[in-house]
């Protein structure tokens, strides 16, 4: 397959990380995202870009039906995850080019890292609705963002 | 609806343009891409993003199955269609962001018109496969790139 599954946490229920092909070209790379014919797609609700200055913090959000697909093709992000007990972090972006598949049921956050502004991709299996979102405030939970 | 059919130029039946929602917000902005419940969606096959470096031009290539869905969230980009004969072009990407729907049977290049690099995402609606692919050289048209 054209995508490798690289790792799976604590929390490897709710989300796993994979690793799409990258064809390098002197002209520009070419990177891709996410196929119909890869065994994580659940289908195409809705695609759309977030972008996130260095060291804003967007959190907490957890989605109730909605898996993501999330890819950073400009700059770095660090995403948090958690049931409220335990946290998990990873930071992806250009440097480490990594799509995260993100079950819904599990809390989440994110925030810039790079200098730069980072830009993320989601490519989620059902179209964007409030009424499917639970939202916490930033200080809801005890996580270190200066750690990330 | 949440896009805006805003040009059809006269190759109209090859591609259309589309202005999708941008939401402002003071730690980075959020902009879509496609939505399965609009009329333009054609179905899900590979999302992937091209990046080009200012100057360079990636062309011609003709789909003959493929609907690509174009847009440039990082940087500006300059579009290039034709069908030998006539020429049309448009630049899209950040200072105006926009996305083009094009249909199988035109022939398309493009050129990096930012002095960053620029990035490219479609979202196809079936599988890349090189056998419905036709390319030809760069000069096999005589666009004056220049004037992008």
């Amino acid at each position: 397959m054209q995508n490798l599954k690289i790792s799976s946490g604590l929390m490897s229920k709710f989300f796993e990380i994979y690793k799409p092909l990258k064809i390098e070209n002197p002209n520009g790379d070419i990177f891709r995202v996410l196929r119909n014919d890869e065994k994580s797609f659940d289908g195409f609700g809705e695609a759309y870009f977030s972008s996130v200055h260095q060291n804003s913090i967007k959190a907490w959000k957890m989605h109730n039906k909605m898996i993501m697909n999330l890819v950073v093709p400009i700059g770095q992000v660090g995403f948090v995850f958690t049931d409220g007990a335990e946290f998990e972090s990873i930071v992806i972006g250009e440097l480490n080019y990594l799509r995260l598949v993100v079950q819904p049921g599990i809390w989440f956050g994110f925030k810039g890292i790079s200098k730069n502004q980072s830009l993320i991709l989601n490519i989620a299996n059902i179209l964007h609705s409030d009424g499917e979102v639970d939202r916490k405030e930033v200080n809801s939970f005890s996580f270190e963002w200066s750690e990330l």
